[in-house]
């Protein structure tokens, strides 16, 4: 459906009239989350421009903040120009992880629940144009924006001016799902209001200074979202153990029969955790906090088990998404799209008592937990919402297939090569080989447990061994380690192409 | 001022006679906090009975949780037997220290706002008996503590059998510093109440079932409080760039006029910046809201800057605590003492918007900060508050000397032994040199703020050639390291006496 009004009429420009618009030094602020709702017309026409200019001897330099992920037409779009200096708060499109890997390009990797204080106290560069895609736009200011909310309200009200990508991809009824609300800062607005997952506190739109907004581009694009794949046996037998955790969870009475609201990453393993609860008899109507809603949420809605689920994107493949708007007017009471400083406020998850459940990159024998840094030097995706839920959780658990690269990386090991999550935080691990509970556990309990029910058996005895000599030759008995050989199996991956 | 009912006569016990009511496999769950509060006469005849009748050929076994770190009566005196086992959530006895540090204790160093949890759910085993120093007790059994809350209120609530230490050091008007309140979890009580440090939300006693209390030891035994101390030359330059900081902070709009509330780690550091902001002009009225209240605050009453202090704990020196006697009436407006789950609590902490000012051990020039682990394998008291402050506060300030052991030793290392707050969450880094402001920062620009700012001189060119160094080798060059001598400070500490 093509939304219209004279207001929109009088603001439409195309993707290079608005490109023409944008400083060479820019800090632009972009809609988007894990890839959901980010621009798609606009950063390809500027990075046209850039490459154009670039050879009449311009020089550009773009500062690019967005929500959390975004599409190869603005994260690789910009990259690609060369003209990217600095990216915050995660990333996961592979041309901008090289730059930012070789050096090339700044990235500020941010717990997603700090960035709105970040942006408007101007400890970063402030923003000079808003691009934000949305379904609809008011005379008087109200942006409706598309699948994310991410950092959208933010940017929209701190950028100096505002572009919008208007998609006709979905339907007018889209607006409604998003409560947008930003709690002023040191209690002047009192306890954010929210109780429940499904509690709406705010409004179903942004409402901006319409004076701003200098240009509207309308859009069919459709977000790069990637198919969704069906669980391998590693996430299966993951899932298998995580429900099982659960369930005995129930019985000792730490969990509600009704459960707690879940929180969910992204990916395979998450996506197999909510897949297997929607077959498991055990499991009944389930409420989810989270930042990313996947294809998996249908799997649940299919079971007639998801209450609700309060998210700061749906993050669709293409078949979803045509299932998505097939509903759209039935599923309005069971998502809730909410800005990123309200998904992952520490304030709301602490309150609820959240499970939160995430993927590690590696996990050491004292379940110290590395989400970021390959071999502790190259960023992966970024902390995201990890930390957030992590800390102020009820219960965190982190889950990794014990083996990458064809067995060549282990993801137990000795000593992480970059905490994102230290012991203190972190409470169950979950391999395809098994659990281990390391709550209420001193570390040499917890160095047993992961070894021997986490780490997979081509790389337990060597695990036995380094902690063996640990305790033979640490200074400290208290946390073992040989510290001559605590980086050993990274470094060795590093010459050998092997921890072996 | 002796109290007395006749319900306490009824109850009266000498402690040899409580020592013999106690199993000799058994979970004590103590009062005291950062060591104000604890019990003095109990442990140390129960270590008497227990030295006997090991004599006797007889084994005993003991779990101490308490609420943060006590005194030699109680961590010593018990730890000395050999009987103990287990030690949570944070110890600073020298003698427990070097037990769990040669592997004979077991120690479990937890964030402080997630030990209620443990103790209600019984991830830990279930607590035996409470020994809680109190200055009354009524027949229908509301206990008023002394000088700490900390755990109190949990172990009374989930003991089988409670002592009760009743002492005659604090006069009667020590009642009402108290607000005993715990959050049901999961929603269910809807928000905790508090907007403002003085916020007082819930009663001043703990409520017990007084069948329970199968023993009362009168008592005149002072909290083993160590004596204030000057701050040295270092202490005050830390604080100087602390408050200038601050200020500058102000100015910028990111901190009100009227400040935040403060919290403030414990020991010398903590002091001088406290001493320093009573001493400066530019510093008016303030707010705490933290887990220990020291001497400092005289400072800042004196200077007529305390508006209000919310603490777990009152430890004062012995001079302290005979001035606070003297003002006890008219300081109750001035201290609320709240059990650690609501100091510590993370919804309270990023609602109000604290700036958080800790103790640092080592720091890396990525901004990872290590709190707890000495050389990466020795406990040296525990994460305490700083991980619930850390994290979930407006801003976060790390302190610590550049230099230990007469120069031994650099604070700044090239990667930190054992990470306890990831470069994700730290904000601010300060020892005497200088201030690193690590907000905003990518990785790279980072390291060059903390070897510049904050490295001792006598380190700094070795730290700029790690780094160099690091930026040639490593693989990635987000986070560059050089993995083969990243620990080799350490390594070098331990095998000469330096770091040099």
């Amino acid at each position: 459906m093509t939304v219209t009004n004279p207001f929109i009429e009088s603001r439409l420009k195309s993707p290079e009239e608005v490109a023409l618009l944008l400083p060479r030094d820019v800090t632009l602020g972009c809609s988007g989350f894990t890839p959901a709702g980010y621009p798609k017309l606009i950063p390809p026409a500027f990075a046209k421009r850039i490459e154009t200019e670039q050879k009449q001897g311009h020089e550009f330099s773009i500062r690019l903040y967005a929500g959390a992920s975004t599409g190869e037409e603005l994260d690789g779009a910009l990259a690609k120009t060369g003209a990217l200096k600095l990216r915050i708060p995660y990333q996961s499109n592979s041309y901008l992880r090289n730059q930012i890997n070789a050096g090339n390009v700044d990235f500020i990797d941010m717990h997603l629940s700090h960035v709105v204080k970040y942006i408007e106290h101007g400890i970063l560069p402030s923003i000079d144009a808003a691009i934000v895609e949305a379904v609809d736009v008011t005379s008087d200011g109200k942006v409706y924006l598309t699948t994310s909310s991410g950092m959208s309200a933010t940017y929209l009200q701190k950028a100096k001016e505002i572009y919008i990508e208007l998609s006709d991809v979905h339907p007018q009824e889209l607006k409604g799902y998003h409560d947008i609300y930003l709690p002023t800062h040191h209690s002047k607005g009192g306890p954010i209001p929210i109780l429940s997952p499904d509690d709406r506190i705010g409004q179903p739109y942004v409402q901006v200074d319409p004076s701003l907004i200098k240009g509207i581009v309308r859009s069919s694009a459709r977000d790069a979202s990637a198919e969704f794949k069906a669980p391998d046996a590693d996430c299966i037998a993951i899932a298998d153990h995580v429900l099982e955790f659960i369930r005995d969870e129930i019985k000792k009475g730490r969990i509600p029969k009704e459960y707690l609201p879940f929180q969910n990453g992204v990916g395979n393993i998450a996506n197999a955790v909510l897949g297997s609860m929607a077959k498991n008899d055990h499991f009944h109507e389930i409420q989810m906090y989270t930042e990313v809603v996947q294809d998996s949420a249908f799997d649940l809605i299919d079971a007639g088990k998801l209450q609700v689920a309060s998210t700061s994107a749906l993050t669709f493949s293409g078949k979803g998404l045509e299932r998505f708007h097939k509903n759209i007017n039935e599923w309005k009471s069971k998502f809730i799209i909410r800005p990123q400083e309200i998904s992952n406020h520490p304030e709301v998850i602490r309150r609820m008592g959240l499970i939160a459940m995430n993927t590690a990159l590696e996990v050491d024998i004292y379940g110290n937990v590395n989400s970021t840094h390959v071999m502790g030097t190259s960023m992966m995706n970024g902390i995201g919402g990890s930390g957030d839920f992590t800390r102020n959780s009820h219960l965190c658990i982190f889950m990794t297939p014990s083996l990458a690269k064809n067995g060549d990386i282990s993801a137990i090991v000795p000593f992480v090569s970059h905490t994102d999550h230290s012991e203190h935080s972190t409470m169950i691990i979950v391999t395809e080989q098994g659990l281990a509970d390391l709550r209420g556990c001193p570390p040499k309990k917890r160095a047993e447990l992961i070894i021997e029910k986490c780490a997979h058996p081509s790389y337990r005895d060597r695990l036995r061994s380094y902690y063996e000599t640990a305790k033979q030759v640490s200074k400290g008995k208290h946390t073992p380690h040989h510290l001559e050989e605590a980086l050993s199996w990274h470094v060795r991956f590093l010459k050998t192409g092997s921890m072996k």
